[in-house]
């Protein structure tokens, strides 16, 4: 699955919260989620653009963790990458067996994620601890299809919100390693 | 998890399934199994003695899926290893996952699996395709326990169902890559 991605980095969210209501976008879900990059033992993937993690998001009744793969984005203007997920039993042996393999954790990303559903686009609003706060347009897409029409949609969406600068294709993980 | 793991190759299962229960051990399922081994980018998992596997088990309702990691083999009478285990939502995306992390997949192994217990070592009659019928006796340790009484208690249940010759150290992998 190829994810195409924009994200902007805002002072706060009041103002987009309202604009966000008044576009009609429908407040999905707010979560918690803590993630662990971990770097190979072949390669360095601050080089190769990739990242590997397993996601902790705890809810009421236990924990969901996930375990994702991202390829090396795509273009210069938009975070738009290959992005693999599985959904993982727990944290610590999808962690053990990486680390056994030769896997190394090196950073750890914490933030409160709100998530809104505005057409078929996903919107998430996250405070990133240590890092600050963000905006994220995203829509998932097939391999091989043109995604410019996708991307000028994310950019009059942010218009929308009016959010006209900040974009940023740094990753959490880079944030974090300045 | 250390796994304690002695393996012996038989011509059939009907006097074994006489003698298992005859001395009271319990048939717990019979399932199939359909294991992907992988390889590494950064190591030959052969010269290593290591594995790393996704198995599919096929459910009434829905199939079971765990990825596996196995250290090298500890001592040379057993198959005594670390194993890590990990249930995943779907053997696809685990794969690619995977395959993009640079993983090859070189072998299937297909087999059918009959689980009994006795007293708490679990023994299992498997019939791999291509290959033969084995049996296993298996018991979970922690790491850095001796685990030469087990091993004893193994191989005292071999006597009991009148298996003495054809043991075997080498897996199902290595059978099928002869």
């Amino acid at each position: 699955m190829l994810e195409v991605e924009v994200k902007a980095h805002v002072p706060d969210f009041g103002e987009i919260e309202v604009k966000l209501s008044q576009i009609g976008a429908e407040k999905l879900k707010v979560e918690h989620q803590k993630d662990v990059y971990f770097n190979a033992p072949h390669k360095d993937f601050a080089q190769t653009d990739e990242a590997l993690r397993i996601r902790k998001i705890p809810q009421n009744d236990g924990s969901e963790f996930i375990l994702t793969y991202k390829g090396a984005k795509l273009d210069d203007s938009s975070k738009t990458r290959k992005e693999i997920e599985v959904g993982v039993e727990n944290a610590e042996n999808t962690a053990a067996i990486l680390e056994n393999l030769g896997f190394k954790p090196v950073q750890t990303v914490k933030k409160d994620r709100a998530i809104y559903l505005f057409e078929d686009y996903i919107i998430t609003l996250d405070q990133v601890y240590d890092v600050g706060n963000f905006v994220e347009i995203e829509k998932g897409m097939g391999e091989g299809q043109d995604y410019q029409d996708i991307l000028q949609d994310i950019f009059k969406i942010y218009r929308k919100l009016v959010i006209v600068v900040g974009f940023e294709r740094r990753s959490y993980l880079e944030f974090l390693e300045i």
